[in-house]
């Protein structure tokens, strides 16, 4: 068997929304020559933010460069932007990866670790300003590139962003017969994916139920945004 | 810690295309006072059509009632239509169930075992036509709904299918706030999200490259059509 042509990493840490990952890792993993790799610290089982556990394939350890690094998001990345393993692993690998991109709040984790410092990113809407703390130009976009950097909106942007990514490294073709295969020609039921768009009420609602945590996760990216500055 | 008010159970089958139980688990799990229950015949990791390994949470034997069964698709859906354990599982479970349902090519199990004579009924662009041999009325359509049986259409049609169950099980507005969590206003980078839509080319090299795999499922659809003339 030959050696894959193009070797894509993404971090699978605990408490990950798990579509950040499952999304763009579909979409991924259609690309012909492609290796996916699952990264964490260990090998043990990883649990989502709900439950469900996902197998990592590879330590930070034993990898030692990508074509692709790609965080996502989700709860566990307050906890991500402080970790020194992740932040540490990220900056090591970023010099080696043609594209160095997120998912969601993923974009924050790679903000924390210095890698969006002058870059145009996105992220989920509910944080998306935190970005401007960490040295980023925040993008309300779906899929935002500056450079080598390619950033995704929140959650399902990652399968718009991993398209977009499949098209830089593999052709515009390509893409298109995974969007095919995987009959993504999506109808939503409402008209209430992004605060632009949904009823009023409903983002009223869905900010207060979230209110709480986006504020601790402003906590963490304040003291990043420190760390930053004295280093 | 009181008792969810809605169960509803997935079948992790090795093989399958991950992103049809991964897209509806994370709408699914964000709805209030739910349990997601991933069932298999045992507690082992399950791998992934592309490799991507995920934990069933519960087996067959241990799962007594749901609100709701659902079952993806995906390659190992072809072992699935001929494997008794499943088929008796789902012929147990579906009449404890709110709704029966599916992604994908998971239509196709349902229909062998016997679920789906005499219901409208989505499946996979590619292979919907095999819905009519086992009985079901074939709709080209994302999501169909025909009385409790609720079918999606391929891999990324199972989030416009979750969010359907969603508002059928919790109402429009639980939807509509999963919804924008998810950032679901989605921006496809293509129009190639089906065979209608894409450019015609890409439909030639993408169906090409699937005849043999849609043909052996074919062989086994027309054995399950016949074990089921038989029943």
């Amino acid at each position: 068997m030959s050696a894959p042509n193009t070797r894509i990493g993404l971090v699978l840490f605990p408490r990950l929304t798990q579509l950040d990952l499952t999304g763009p890792v579909e979409v991924f993993g259609r690309m012909p020559e492609v290796e996916i790799v699952l990264l964490w610290k260990t090998l043990e089982p990883v649990p989502s933010d709900r439950g469900m556990c996902i197998l990592p394939t590879c330590t930070f350890e034993d990898c030692e460069s990508l074509d692709v690094i790609c965080v996502p998001g989700g709860p566990g990345q307050v906890q991500l932007m402080e970790d020194e393993d992740t932040l540490h692993f990220l900056r090591r690998i970023a010099p080696t990866c043609k594209f160095v991109t997120s998912v969601c709040t993923g974009s924050l984790v790679l903000g924390a670790a210095g890698l969006l410092s002058g870059y145009r990113a996105t992220s989920h809407w509910s944080s998306i300003d935190q970005l401007s703390l960490l040295g980023a130009e925040p993008v309300s976009e779906r899929v935002v590139r500056d450079r080598n950097r390619i950033t995704g909106a929140g959650v399902t942007s990652g399968i718009d962003f991993a398209l977009t990514v499949v098209a830089e490294l593999a052709g515009a073709d390509v893409s298109q017969e995974i969007q095919l295969q995987m009959e993504y020609d999506p109808e939503p039921p409402y008209q209430a994916g992004s605060p632009r768009s949904a009823p009023p009420a409903i983002v009223t609602s869905t900010r207060e139920k979230l209110a709480s945590f986006i504020a601790r996760r402003r906590e963490v990216t304040e003291r990043a945004a420190k760390r930053l500055a004295n280093m």
